[in-house]
């Protein structure tokens, strides 16, 4: 290691007083980026790097799928869609590897190891893929997770129906398009934290999920949280961030 | 009357075949005004027009206010502010006129004489001068109104309590600010027709009312319809067009 | 039925007072749940269910809709384009079922049960697809329908001269794009409700039917309400609303 | 001058070919903004240069008017409200200049001196500030105006009423907030210019004129135009840049 | 006619007064009707009807197309792209209609009738297919046309090359896409009527000619109007409404 | 009880099963909202109901403010400005209530009762108001707090300089405004959740804090989640919900 | 020193080698924020740190201000009005600085020391406030400074004018409202860098600047660089950037 | 040439000086464009005239190509996409020229002539394409270039790590998508100029660049300047500007 060497040196006498700092200073910054690096590292524990596909090509989603599965027993590939995906799945999947095409994920989880719950909802069957890519993101963590769909507020007797899911949850991402208005109902019912996902689906003033995002925002509902558009990965993440090593 | 008189040119012969065509086409825009008017007139036995304060003057509102006080039983002057208001009204109250501070509207109501009943809802305290716009709105034509306010979506028991009134409502209008999600719940219990008003209540990305605006004409429940931002006088004017002579 | 037999087992002793009531805590969500079904049961004598085909497979849509013709005797699949349609229509045109490939909707009309009248006006040709939705949404609840087509306000003679259709109409739904300026003159002409839906034809700063949109939230007509972009359904739905049962 | 002075002391050899073509190229930029500046100044026979007060002092203010004033037998002075204007008009009342309250503007106007006639509408009564703002920028060009006010498209016949107006103006300036319908109405009846100027009228979605812009932007009504919102002056200029000199 | 049969019925008593009055109502909306067509009807003298191709079928303009052209000796259809104008052009070709395909167009242009010239200016080449657009519909009125290209305000001396265009022009169109500048320096130099047409060229904050549009409506040159984003055809027709005639 | 007296009338005869059932109709809806109001009591013994003072009255909140303060012991009143504050505080003062002017909070906090700690940053001065009202709202949960200002991502040594802080924190609340950077620094660095709440500092593009928030919510850190901008009462309330009762 | 101390405790053997490490680590983030303070130490041997008033208090604004005038011949406070500036210039007046109301700045000039030269330029007099703002911040990295104001597009003859200035320049700033043409413009003619700052002048679709601002991202002149609206300071800074040292 | 002709005439005495005066003025717009055309001549030294491919044709685009050739030794067209790219460099991969697919460019490069270094720095590996297309422009004016990718802030240690690379650049390009905080922190940590280049990668709100570029404009480090939306020609032109000739 670097360091240990200029302490050689620097016991040694190789290197004087002054020297030895001048080193340090040129090295510390990389010392720093180890104690980042040690820090994710830790992180990665938890969750190893996920490959965002999208702008990537097939031969780099697979250089970094398959180094990853070399040191770690879960993969999660995000936003691959399908020419791409089978491509990859041409080699992936022989090593464990799951494509689910409507989420547009590839993944090999990981045993479940803790039992705080992530129980994620979709206010309709539009909503799925987002909360798909949502739960395998938990899972990826080793978080046990639920999956309750079509329960918008629209009807509301559907949500009421799952009320002892909604009470045993450890934490909950809902994920809603069009009005968005499904966080804030839920919001009111528990205490858990609540992540917010909006979904762009919809047509003409949805905006491809802004609406939804706005009104998420705006919730009165107090605490909720909300991510980005579609983004169900950082909304599991974010799950996983509350209840991971808990 | 001018075509009256054009008649009789015609059939004493003052005036030949021509020229009464001619003359017919000078008045008969007018004419078709007349017609117009005729229309609106008979509208206006449900509700005369309304003076719409904002950008007049306190003598222009006053010569409007009192020529429809001479005609018509009933009065509503909206958003009208404070001095000017205070002014208006030293004229007006002694002629029956209320003003009415929070909802910024000066009225005189005529007596109810009909038992179909809007139910306005408020999502919050902050929507009921939207809301009140709205009522009297409905009271200028004759409408029975029911008014039920802070039932917001957050704490669904508040709606839920009210199960009765809204069962028994013929028509429904939801004012509501923040995230706009109320009346999506509203119209998945009821079949009425329900009227949404966005309130420019809340911050940031409330965006003035446009959040709740957008998330209403999102709307996962069906058949819900709009009005403009803060238009309590809009959505009460739908509901008469609505239940006025049923 | 599950409240039948706690209320058997309480007045057999079987349940204590303090059980039954614990029991029947777990029940009422559920129970409210079938209250709630049943108002929309009663509302859907009206209406079925409506299948929005957007985010749906073949074979989820065909599940829906035949499951739906078994009970009613009427059906409205939305948003189903061409080779979606064409693969549904394998199986749906022979229990009476039409497809039209403008609108993007299938259909099967129950008769015309009410004399209530919904006249559908659209401003150019563009809109005709829009406007068809409403109209055979209106036709689901069984009310008698009219349609006239490009009467844009850019040739006044064209609206005026169907000033019969528009004095007769129980409910008027105007589909314009473009600067959507046919709601506000025709809101003028009539007095009863008019619903205007903006339609996402033109370029440039029509913004996909948002500049219809806006100009129909401000129109200088009193008590127009407004549906979202290209949403023909909401439209002819809300007249649904309003003169179901009338 | 540069010029003759250059040709003398060419043509007496005080300067070379090559040292007389080196000054002119120094000097000619200067040249070329006198070919402009006499253009402009042909064009300010037509209208001498307006003030716009908006960010001015009332000391600089004064200066150009004062100016101007000495040239010409007219002035305008735009967007300047009631402290300022009271201070400038202690000046400049004297040299028979008056001050419009509402349209924020200080004019002399000179004689008419052309028949050609500009017919300016304003949907509401709050369209008459920019309406006359536009119409006083007309008068500076010399030509003929006329002013309808609140003729907005929600009670027709109050247009139709007008038509012999709108059929004997050489070029239409039509002045509406809101939903800005009225421009569209117009353009539909006649085949003279017309220039449509949105108004910072309504409220919630009227965005302070912009949804009245985007309206007249988008309008079925073929060959109009339109100029920023407010911008009574500019639709006043534009009808001026028309006729002027006809 | 009608009211010719209404007069005799009158005259010979077959009709009453109050009669004849009801009878007269309900035809003049339909005389109205006709007043407002004969004007459109010479206002087509100058340009009969433009078929706007972007939302019909083939037949549908074919059907428009061949009617215009056993009445007039022009034709004009805009928007029109590849597979559908080579459809069209099968049967249109023969009856001399040219296509051209960057400009979207297919035209049968009527022989110039009038000297009043309007000068096309385009900022650069991406702006040719608008500037082609609103230069055929100039044509359409019969008038003269120039058109230069590629005179943008980054290289000023291309501009200041054309001054002689500039001054000899009537009325000048500026299509210009990214920050639209060049209607500003144009509007400067010159005072006959300058119509400024945004195109959506460019990329990023562009905005699809947003930009451009929103810099012409903010000239800092006097008495510019501005048609929508890839208007060529009203620009031209702009044009047309100031110049016919003249 | 209700439930109890139907219980009673059932089991004595009173009451037929129909007739229970019927009854028991009406007033689950009311005994729902009594569960529901059991699950939120449970959550306020956490948090009491805070008032959001903005649009109520002096006496409104006055109201709210001393039921709260003789059921609980402490108290949060947020968006409460200056002469509204002083008023109010003449009679909490006495009650132990403390008014803070930049957070435009009023305020009692509860005993810390939990050693998980909230670390509340702000990126520069004008954030600290909104970090504030996150971090009072964290106390009201009885949340150990830390809070370090100024330490923006354009003098990386000021966030790298408490380091310490940021690896010992259970939860952090990043506040800025601006660019809203912060937020993806300190996501890349810690493991903890990291709510982000965007500031209305900043000027022109700032856009009142809506650039700020689309960054965050944009963050190429995973796992960070957002709340409306200036909402430091949601960032507070969500560590709330993540941390309260572990 | 601190890492003095640990390498003294290291050579005598108080501390282990793991322990040096150790206590390196706690340490060195500390170190490499000297790192980057010298870094900007040396940065504000150019330029002291400028204070940003906008969101300070008069006591913030004078503990900062008298602290850097210690230190340094020069001080710039920006974003100042009225009252806080006069209370501030109470004690800063008698050290040489000097309150500009318009541009809302306080300074301190240091004396000019690199003959490099920046040209300021602004499109109308509104704009000069903007353009005193970066003018002083360049003065205060002791560049030379030029400033022309009032040299819009609309009267190009203007700009002509000062070509000298223009080609003499080694850095152009350029300020500019409305529609924000003049940096492409004079980015056509120069081929020193050009710094766009939009100023949030004009009225309507100006945005506050927005309008220019997009303008001048979308120049057709290549190379431009644009700052936030009304950042005459960054424009400044950016100048600052590019000339010092050279 | 023209002048010398005017010249000899003058002299002559074929023309008089009032002629000279006004053969003169009919030229000197074109003398100034040659002026203007010189100093972009002498720009051009630096770099040659770009090809924008975007709205080109492979014929426009190579007779652009082609002629530039003949005179240069470098070339760079720049958004020329698959098959328009593989059709023009069937003619110009003879002539030295290479494509590079990602970043949709063709170029020939000069050598290098100056030791000035620009840095560009991308966040991602979506970056890459804007950075090589920035760093393709800086080589066209004979500029030393690096390029570092992937160092985001969210693992701050990869910035950290090339903070040699950042001291020793002469100019700083960061090209950044999502939320575009790179800039900031690199402006905090150099003094030299730090172009931004705003990236439209990422999904929902990013807004393709929209949200990376306000980001960008609002930065807390002061003297950033910001170029359009993967606009990486622009960004490195003001390299360009900012370094050649030094």
């Amino acid at each position: 290691m670097d360091i240990d060497k200029l302490i050689v040196d620097l016991k040694t006498g190789k290197l004087s007083d002054k020297d030895f700092k001048s080193e340090l200073l040129k090295t510390q910054v990389q010392d720093l980026g180890d104690v980042v690096l040690d820090l994710q590292r830790e992180a990665r524990c938890g969750i190893p790097e996920v490959v965002f596909a999208q702008s990537k090509t097939v031969e780099q989603i697979l250089v970094a799928a398959e180094r990853l599965l070399e040191k770690y027993d879960r993969l999660l590939i995000t936003r691959i869609k399908d020419s791409k995906a089978i491509e990859v799945m041409e080699r992936l999947a022989e090593k464990g590897c799951t494509y689910e095409k409507d989420a547009e994920v590839i993944y090999k989880l990981p045993p479940v190891k803790s039992e705080k719950t992530v129980l994620i909802l979709t206010a309709g069957t539009s909503d799925i893929a987002v909360g798909r890519e949502a739960e395998l993101t938990c899972r990826m963590f080793g978080l046990t997770t639920r999956m309750k769909v079509d329960v918008g507020v629209a009807g509301l007797h559907r949500l009421l129906g799952i009320s002892e899911e909604l009470l045993a949850a450890d934490c909950i991402i809902v994920c809603a398009g069009m009005e968005g208005a499904l966080p804030s109902v839920v919001g009111g019912l528990v205490k858990v934290p609540v992540i917010a996902a909006p979904v762009s689906c919809g047509y003409g003033t949805a905006f491809s999920g802004l609406t939804a995002m706005l009104g998420m925002l705006n919730s009165c509902a107090s605490g909720l949280t909300v991510v980005n558009i579609d983004n169900g990965f950082g909304a599991g993440y974010a799950a996983g961030r509350i209840l991971a090593g808990k």
